[in-house]
């Protein structure tokens, strides 16, 4: 699968999160695309169409400013997503995903009715969601990053790797989940040059599938209770 | 009351929902400062700033692009409204009202569950309404325009005095509504030539602001009635 992530920050250079998120992708770059809109002079609509064409699941990535992405990602929807490219003959986005990356300087609970903020981010996104439905996309459930100057080293390494897999694991279950662990380790393994390093993480591999396996078992045999029992 | 019109839209020469817009509030214009976006090369802060100052309503009025307004006034919103503007000391726009004039190329009943759009106007323009509350401002109902080509002229009539009455009415109740049209006539009367015009023009005035009255009373009549049989 490869990934497209559109950057919309008017500040890249100065923005901590943007540059921790950049650094996450990097390991992965035979299946994302960087695409930082702040780069651009002038947008060629031809060059856009075919970057959206040539990846399966898209991502905005911005700051929230005034409940919504910055002005760049409005002049790229309203530019890019023409009439003709989304609606005439064969929809080209439709069954690509649609995620939304989103970091907002105000703690998590504020969004909420009460919170300082009044909405839920699911409120705010709305208009996104709406145009991954119109162009009959699978919309991801967002991302978001509150406060990331705030974040303990821990909480940043947790970050990364939810990032890693919001922008390269192909489905959200627990299945995939194993898979993707999996096979970042296995490819860890390929590359690494101390004998007892790779024996670890081979073992830790065989650990992860081992463990996983086991899990689904005992998923589907509560599933199989409950629905005995009549709850399911 | 003045009021503050900012309009985006890329192609104004183009659309002709703008331009009757525009000539409805040509009347208005000790009133309304009409602020076309697309006129200005570069936004001078300042200048913005002292325009939300000096007016006490602020109108977004944009057609729909992809569930938002135009890049146009995401730009405005994004450079204008500086935090230090906005927030320090006494807020600034703490108590003016916020309107919203939103044209669109889809039929009023597509905006619901079930409809092509999937979704109220009412969530798409959440991000304004929340906007407004931070600001400490009055967020007024949307006027919606639903393709406006289609409108038979009196559809357009009666959009033009709701459109009237909705950047210079200064709160939507009853009372208001009939002192605004009893204001309109006895304008128009001081300004007829014509004297039998004059004359008629009067009594017209004098009938609504004695009807107005009329319907006033027996709204507080049926009001008390209600709350003598508990229903209040």
């Amino acid at each position: 699968m490869k990934t497209l992530v559109i950057v919309s920050h008017p500040e890249m250079a100065n923005s901590l999160v943007q540059n921790f998120l950049k650094a996450s992708a990097t390991p992965f770059q035979d299946e994302v695309t960087w695409h930082d809109l702040a780069t651009i002079q002038q947008l060629d609509v031809a060059v856009e169409q075919a970057l959206l064409r040539n990846h399966e699941r898209i991502i905005f990535q911005f700051p929230l400013y005034w409940y919504a992405a910055p002005a760049s990602l409005k002049t790229w929807l309203d530019t890019v997503l023409t009439g003709e490219f989304a609606f005439s003959g064969r929809m080209p986005l439709q069954g690509k995903s649609l995620g939304v990356v989103v970091s907002t300087g105000i703690a998590g609970k504020h969004f909420q009715a009460g919170g300082s903020e009044q909405a839920t981010l699911s409120e705010i996104l709305r208009p996104y969601e709406l145009v991954a439905r119109k162009l009959g996309m699978t919309y991801l459930p967002p991302l978001a990053i509150h406060q990331f100057s705030y974040l303990t080293e821990t909480a940043r390494q947790l970050l990364l790797v939810d990032y890693q897999r919001y922008l390269t694991q192909t489905t959200f279950n627990f299945e995939q989940k194993v898979a993707w662990f999996e096979q970042q380790l296995r490819q860890r393994q390929s590359v690494a040059t101390d004998s007892e390093q790779q024996q670890q993480l081979a073992l830790l591999a065989d650990q992860l599938t081992e463990q996983g396996e086991l899990l689904t078992d005992l998923g589907w045999q509560v599933q199989l209770i409950r629905q005995e029992e009549g709850e399911g």
